[in-house]
């Protein structure tokens, strides 16, 4: 892993190498992407199986697109039931935390007659897509349904891809009955998207599309935003660990190339005040790419985007850590508590020697939906709060609203609404009169 | 007023009449707002000041792009002082509402030595965009501040265009200072957005725009999505009043005709079980039509989108008030709370007959900027929650993970991820070989 030293203009230059992993040459998609979209939102459910049937190469019908109670009992048969009592253990910590997350509705009134509110409720029906692929990833069905859950989402309709024998990975759906999840179909790519966006005949319209996908999905997503809400578009992962000569290098080393290995684009930052803790680091890294079955991923994510950045101070440690607005943030020093007091921006942050990153991306409870590319500055991981909606409330009474009316229509008569100071000024036309 | 009765089929074709209203047709303004953007973001200030000269016909330059206390002092000089009482009044209640949404940070530890929390931090750096032209709002400019205020911003930068003179509304900057924006610049359109998103020389960068502004803006703000956050975009104004034959049809005619005057797209529906209540409302209107300033508006907007639907049952009229989703609800009948408490989907509920909308645009408290046509399915009124941030924390003690090292282990196996399941393994590697 390359070392740099810091200084304002090498830390100017990795922020901006760490930018370039901003998605975009998306145009290339985006005609590809509307013309799905606009067909599934027209032909419905003949539109989705012409997809399926081209896409995925399987024979979907009304018949079938929907995942049966036979084929759920039929995963459980194939999953192993040692991963099965891992995802419940993990189930109870996602909950618990999540639950700690909710909002409830309120209210304040006044010996005047006023009362001021605000109503909490959740999402009618929401969407949560789970890709296919190679990759299959059950916690992350886990961390996508349980906040809809806990919020009190009535419906959560998941839709994922099938493969060709009609058949959905069994792990997938045995994380989703877990986790919650009411119904399953099998639809992928863009025309999942369009379809729980729009609704079919068999897939109902949901208010909120939330979970990964690949470019096809992430453009979908955007393209029917403000028809339903969607989750924000992940960035490739990343991890920043801030670490001091206390530290422990073959710790450090194996939580950066935890990262690493997801993708070429991911991005493993080690930023520390000791160039010589630096130094092991690397070597370990060395040591580690020897074993790690996949290595040739972890070598170019760390071509990419791979820095040890050596501070002078502790202090200029933690500003970079803020700057870079990491996914993921280890503090690993001798008093990580009064580091992390210090960090204004991060998706999660694991303190210690002993909070290593998959603790969190599998079994503590956090959510593991993070904000990436620096987006911790302004967005917040995946949580309750997305999935409930606010209604604000106002009551007066008479007495209370002579009282102010006046200022309420010279506010409106200042904007020039004269139809907006009228529906005052009728309620109380008489007694002005007679002042 | 067109008087339609309730049926499935009136009730999807007023709805499908509502969404007409859906932003749409922007493609033809997204080239040029693209290269307005692009053209800030590389030469900065000198393509803010050339923008300025271009569109607004101003002379704008490093020296006095930023509105000056001299400025301020001469726009509170102009502000007639019985509008600055009424400012200040309205603020007294937007902030005390505001206070109520403030979000704290949470631990939770556990006797095994784990801690899990939620770190809840205010966005750095808001810009607030106020629009020029006819308009002027300065109750718009509290709605927008007083929320990042509350929720702690540190910098909260304003831009609004300026006329040819140089000069920006004094009401605009009376209200500004009075909500606590720190800085105020000279630049309005996409070239604003531009300048808050990247930065220039003059304007800093920010890290989330609010605020409303005509279609380069709306175009703008879509195009710097993701480098900085932005609010939802707004759409016309909508009001639905759920009434029975209790109401007082004078005045909710004069509140439908409170939301018809703001433009021609707007939107004012009576839900009532009345027939004979929707007539007098029809009758009330005509009769206020006559004397009112925004005639012509109101009577287009009315046209366009103004209905009175008369509903068999009241749990008929909820249910069309639920599907519509309205940006303002008010609910006029005998039993006002019962009501509410089956109301799904609105931006504000007003209850009763002395809580009429304006009360809400001006004075109570709750802020104006709230979810427009069906979005309050999902969206909710600008709020506290909008200018902060949430960082997961995670602690665990060695022996913490020790117990459940193996079960994560497991769970990354599971997903073929060896490098996560190695981080975990290497901290107990050789407690594990003696086992």
């Amino acid at each position: 892993m390359r070392t740099i030293a810091l200084t304002e203009e090498t830390r100017k230059n990795v922020l901006e190498n760490l930018l370039k992993r901003s998605p975009s040459s998306y145009g290339k998609f985006e005609d590809a992407v509307a013309e799905i979209v606009e067909n599934v939102r027209n032909n419905k459910d003949a539109a989705v199986f012409e997809y399926t049937k081209r896409f995925d190469g399987a024979d979907i019908n009304a018949g079938n697109i929907k995942v049966t109670k036979e084929e759920i009992d039929e995963a459980y048969e194939q999953v192993d039931p040692s991963l099965l009592d891992v995802i419940r253990k993990a189930l109870v910590n996602i909950r618990e935390y999540h639950e700690k997350q909710k909002k409830y509705s309120w209210f304040d009134s006044k010996p005047d007659g006023t009362m001021l509110g605000q109503k909490v409720m959740p999402l009618a029906k929401v969407g949560v897509y789970v890709p296919g692929g190679k990759a299959v990833y059950p916690s992350s069905v886990l961390m996508n349904v349980v906040p809809a859950k806990v919020a009190g989402v009535e419906k959560i309709i998941m839709t994922t891809p099938c493969g060709k024998d009609g058949k959905v990975y069994p792990s997938t759906l045995v994380a989703a009955m877990e986790a919650g999840a009411d119904e399953i179909y099998k639809v992928g790519g863009a025309q999942a998207i369009a379809a729980l966006a729009f609704g079919t005949e068999s897939i109902p319209k949901v208010d909120k599309i939330v979970g990964p996908g690949n470019i096809y999905v992430a453009l979908a997503k955007k393209a029917v935003y403000g028809h339903v809400s969607i989750d924000s578009i992940a960035g490739p992962s990343e991890i920043l660990v801030l670490a001091d000569e206390t530290a422990n290098p073959h710790y450090v080393a194996a939580d950066l190339l935890s990262q690493a290995e997801h993708d070429e684009m991911a991005s493993a930052i080690l930023v520390t005040t000791s160039r010589d803790f630096a130094d092991k680091v690397s070597e370990e890294i060395e040591g580690y790419l020897k074993t790690l079955s996949r290595s040739e991923i972890i070598r170019k994510s760390l071509d990419n985007y791979g820095y040890a950045l050596v501070a002078e101070t502790m202090d200029e440690a933690i500003e970079t850590a803020n700057e870079i607005a990491s996914e993921h943030l280890e503090i690993v020093t001798a008093n990580p508590f009064e580091v992390m007091m210090k960090i204004r921006n991060a998706g999660a942050i694991f303190i210690g020697e002993y909070s290593s990153e998959p603790l969190g991306d599998y079994f503590a409870g956090p959510n593991h939906v993070l904000p990436t590319n620096g987006t911790a500055k302004f967005f917040s991981p995946l949580g309750v709060d997305d999935f409930i909606k606010r209604s604000s409330i106002i009551y007066y009474s008479r007495e209370a609203l002579k009282d102010i009316h006046k200022d309420i229509i010279q506010f409106a008569e200042a904007e020039k609404l004269t139809a907006h100071a009228n529906s005052i000024r009728v309620r109380f036309e008489e007694e002005d009169a007679n002042e």
